[in-house]
């Protein structure tokens, strides 16, 4: 307690960019920016940054007055057969991007600081975790939730931002946030699309040329769904085989779901409302993409 | 933000002892007392203090200083058929045990503060809630981990103190709090014991006069057991059994287990060695009740 705790902070410089990788040196900084008063805003992310992401680091950075954005590409929310190693990394580039925003300290721990050997404590959102995604991806929520309160309990941010692309993500920190009463602000932004409606996703790197033209179908299902629902249908089921029938035009066969469930519960539903929410995850080539709409 | 955060606590008298039972109130309050730099230690109970818990308050009184105690039956740590209805309540006694301690605050939420309709998040340690109590009481540590965490996250202490007697519980909250970088000190204080060795517990006042008596054979046996160890005795087989004989010769039958156990991580062993831990868990009437001591 005698040293001012910013002396003993290990940090480097990447390209000119503060980076910490301990735990206890960004819960030490995270402390003095709190103690003198500034709002700390938070983006994590699994690197691998596209223009959503971007949009939330500079969202994250309009709203705080200490920016702190992770880089960790966590274990423990990919399946045993998923791509948690093959995942995209592009630390270098990430930097770079990072850079032309500018945040005041990208955190970028190791495995082993995060999960060291032992590391036995998970949390779940035991209902929301269950439909959609949690269905084809058993455990990710778990990972999910348990990688995010985590990171939230080391940098101890006001504010954290994440896009509403992994919707059911969204809304489980949100529910976990209320639960376990963390004074965090959650902020989900919209997603951002290429101009053909496909919405942007670090697995789209996976798409080869042909497959990223049928991968368009995802968001052109919605956009109908929506549409449909728009023009007075709203059987949930008329619905869903407008959207299965565009999928299947483009040759996407491989679909984990395509469903309309209450936006704020997940509860499943026969008549659809305004607010719902149309989720779709399928699988084009080897990507397992996801996406979704509200009505 | 532009009021004094005190001015808006909403804070009772009872018994000339400040009393909250809002979450927010108690979280407003703490996020004071800590950007004044001052520490705050924490003992959380279930009521119907004896000595055991005023033991822990008065380590905590020492410890820091500003001291909140918070009386909270929880109910997500009782099985379907437990004790949760009948268990010991006495607020009145509580109030003035914990006045003549002097404590800054008592921590009183309702069960509906805690645990709102739709709560859904909990928290597990998930290997060293298997063995022991856990093979008996499926979901009690899991209810355990949940509101430890959830009043750490309202009442934001620096150290918090538990009993030694629920030893298992102890060791799961000192992983918690490690997995899940908290920035809290645990402490562990030993048990207390009646004259005749009967580990203190809310739990005694469930039993007669008669199984009083036989009651006290659960420290005997541990004693037995430590005794033992010390005169080179260290097949577990062989101790346990001298346990054993011990718990029956009192009429003590109905035993959940009498095991020793690695202190640290619980596992089973063969042969005892010093450290280890011995604990046991038997009906004595209708009382479950628990003991434990070190080798």
């Amino acid at each position: 307690m005698g040293l001012s705790p910013l002396q003993s902070i290990h940090m480097t410089e990447k390209d000119s960019i503060k980076v910490v990788d301990k735990v206890n040196d960004m819960q030490t900084l995270s402390n003095s920016v709190r103690k003198g008063g500034r709002i700390i805003s938070f983006v994590p992310t699994m690197g691998a940054l596209h223009e959503g992401h971007i949009s939330l680091i500079r969202k994250a950075k309009e709203k705080g007055e200490f920016l702190i954005v992770s880089i960790f590409v966590n274990p423990t929310q990919f399946g045993l057969n998923e791509d948690y190693k093959k995942y995209s990394r592009d630390l270098e580039g990430d930097l770079k991007k990072i850079k032309e925003i500018g945040v005041d300290v990208v955190f970028l721990p190791d495995v082993n600081e995060i999960y060291p050997d032992g590391f036995e404590t998970y949390v779940e959102v035991e209902e929301l975790q269950k439909p959609l995604c949690g269905q084809f991806r058993p455990g990710h929520f778990k990972g999910v939730a348990t990688i995010v309160l985590k990171l939230f309990n080391i940098v101890k941010p006001d504010i954290a931002i994440f896009g509403e692309k992994d919707y059911q993500q969204l809304i489980i920190i949100q529910k976990m946030v209320r639960d376990l009463h963390l004074e965090i602000e959650i902020i989900g932004l919209p997603i951002i699309r290429e101009d053909d409606g496909l919405a942007l996703s670090s697995r789209n790197a996976y798409l080869s040329k042909k497959e990223r033209k049928h991968a368009k179908a995802l968001s052109e299902a919605l956009r109908e769904i929506t549409k449909s629902f728009d023009q007075g249908h709203n059987e949930v089921k008329d619905l869903i085989q407008r959207g299965r029938d565009i999928l299947n035009k483009s040759l996407i066969y491989d679909i984990d779901y395509l469903e309309i469930r209450n936006g704020r519960t997940l509860e499943s539903k026969e008549e659809a409302q305004s607010g719902d929410l149309v989720a779709v995850a399928a699988k084009v080539g080897n990507a397992r993409l996801i996406d979704n709409m509200k009505l």
